[in-house]
């Protein structure tokens, strides 16, 4: 699925703002401002694994922004797991998506119109625009995106939300030690694979698990881990156990189901067990059968003596500014290596989106809107 | 099971060692030197609750010290929930008793023959000399009991190890806010009574379940708790969620079982759960039937961004010095009430420690064992 667009794209700031079309407000280039928004709306509510039937297309007209708002036109979309959980009616930690609304998700936007008094027309920004081409919106919430950051797209991965989810998980919760074993599931995923590059650069083994041979391989060869497992293999368990021959000291969890029941029994004492994701469960529609194993969880968190600590990232704004410091550093130095599956167009994101559940994205997944 | 002797000593350290009859060595007093040792040993492993045909009483020659060693008589034998899981046979986190091997346990000991240049006749020190009379022993470990400690019971109390317990679990991993509720199972116990009267001392709401009503009351009343639910009412699961209206900060977890069922679905965001036992879950023969629920602790954890983190006391001996100066204080002022549940004589620990699973003792269960 990858553009080639994408791999054309070369890291320097100069070359990344000159690929991706940023000279100024696209309204005034086309000559003919566009009056027509697509979006794609919440159209039911999933039960398990979504389907299409859960998204539709729909059009409306573009507002123009009142006074104190702006006029944003979507340049890429962010594709993420934790969108599964808003599609659902229950409770939650977060809103959930009422039923024909517009699906949410972060965007890096331009700003076409501004009635605000601190952004400009042609501004590039942070924003949680959903899956829509145009929002007109208050400035709340909206941030300038890092001129630090060369590529647009990278202000949703790397150098975003999910890279921020992996240095805050990592080195805040998991505090790895140099020596140590971290693994991380979904490890060569827009998360994953900054958690792993980073353990290294901390002085750690690091072990992967992932799907496809080609993941693995990917995550050994250009990562640099020291090993990866597939969890496709009936075997993965043994193979784990053998990949961490002194246990495991840091498992970052953002997919639970059979990774979790792998490194439970690996986990050494004073295990850190940052918990961002379960990814294997976001499609669950009933609990698997019994025995009940709560207890056996509560009872490996005490014999062992682990801490396993939930996160969001949006509890974490305070270490972003240290975050894009250190992380665009390393991207510079080549010490970080950066994926992205780029999906072209608004009307692809709801497939792109059921895929990240079956593993198809390889790399980051975004959508570019335009 | 409380005896007179406990309700009339005082807290002042001159009357506490006068009461205890500690003037000097009790072999010296006696004229005739004991010979004959009684252990209580582990003469089955239970299945399930333990029973009293699991020990066995027994009766050895004193050995003579060697050079470096030292000759101990138990003065006091503290009783604790984590024997039951030093009984079993299968991988724990600390070792095991062997079958026929004296039952372990943490004693307040006096030296009667000292071949080590540290320790002197008369000397009481903290030991692990196990249920029994005397031992026979290394230096290996033992401490001379801190002389602020007033009574000597209450170096296995208080401010011993379930005194640290508490101290450390609440203080270091559940970090109580002013305001905040905090909520302890076994709350008039060894450790949850210590937890409750902290976290009160620290501007917290506190909540403590307990089993008898007799021990609900004299938590809200002599502990100052803010309220007590017991755990025999059928809609202790609702008294509790009355009783914490805006939900639960802390758990200091020490039982499972029914009071985390209740707990779990009122922990608030960012909520810290120490874990420093299960006594429900000790004598547990085979899990509950499903659904399986292990992921649900998990999703728990992810969505209420919670941290869970297991201990044991032996692993934070540097927080000794400041414990026992802070809570040897707020004894002293009063500000910390402590309960003694005293048996007399080494033939009924079994029978005491047994009554620990069904709530039988109030207070710190300790036997005199001379």
């Amino acid at each position: 699925m990858r553009t080639r667009r994408e791999m054309l794209v070369s890291l320097s700031a100069a070359s990344a703002l000159a690929a991706t079309g940023w000279s100024g407000s696209l309204v005034a280039m086309s000559g003919t401002p566009a009056t027509v928004n697509r979006q794609i709306v919440l159209a039911s509510r999933p039960k398990g694994k979504p389907t299409l039937d859960n998204f539709r297309l729909e059009k409306s007209a573009i507002k123009p922004p009142a006074t104190g708002e702006l006029l944003l036109k979507t340049r890429y979309l962010s594709l993420d797991p934790y969108m599964r959980g808003r599609m659902t009616a229950g409770p939650s930690y977060a809103q959930n998506v009422a039923l024909n609304d517009v699906m949410l998700g972060g965007t890096v936007s331009e700003v076409l119109e501004s009635k605000h008094p601190d952004f400009a027309a042609g501004d590039i920004v942070l924003s949680n625009s959903g899956w829509q081409e145009y929002e007109t919106t208050s400035a709340q919430g909206i941030r300038k995106l890092d001129p630090r950051i060369s590529r647009l797209s990278y202000g949703l991965g790397v150098l975003g939300m999910p890279g921020l989810t992996a240095y805050v998980g990592l080195l805040d919760i998991g505090e790895p030690k140099p020596g140590e074993t971290v693994v991380l599931a979904a490890s060569t995923g827009a998360v994953g694979s900054v958690v792993g590059q980073i353990a290294k650069l901390k002085g750690c083994r690091v072990v992967g698990i992932a799907g496809a041979k080609e993941k693995c391989e990917y995550a050994v060869s250009e990562l640099g881990y020291d090993a990866c497992v597939s969890h496709y293999d009936d075997d993965m368990a043994s193979q784990l156990k053998a990949a961490c021959p002194d246990g495991i000291d840091v498992y970052f969890e953002n997919v639970g189901g059979s990774s979790w029941e792998a490194v439970m029994p690996l986990l050494n004492t004073h295990a850190r067990v940052p918990v961002c994701g379960l990814i294997a469960h976001y499609n669950q529609t009933e609990l698997p059968p019994g025995p009940d194993r709560m207890s056996v969880l509560q009872s490996v968190i005490l014999t062992k003596r682990i801490k396993m600590q939930g996160f969001i990232i949006s509890d974490h704004a305070d270490r972003i500014p240290e975050f894009v410091t250190n992380v665009s550093t390393w991207l510079q130095q080549g010490k970080i290596k950066y994926k992205e599956d780029v999906v072209n167009g608004l009307e692809n994101a709801p497939d792109a989106f059921l895929g990240l559940f079956s593993g198809a994205n390889f790399g980051k997944l975004v959508v570019k809107v335009s």
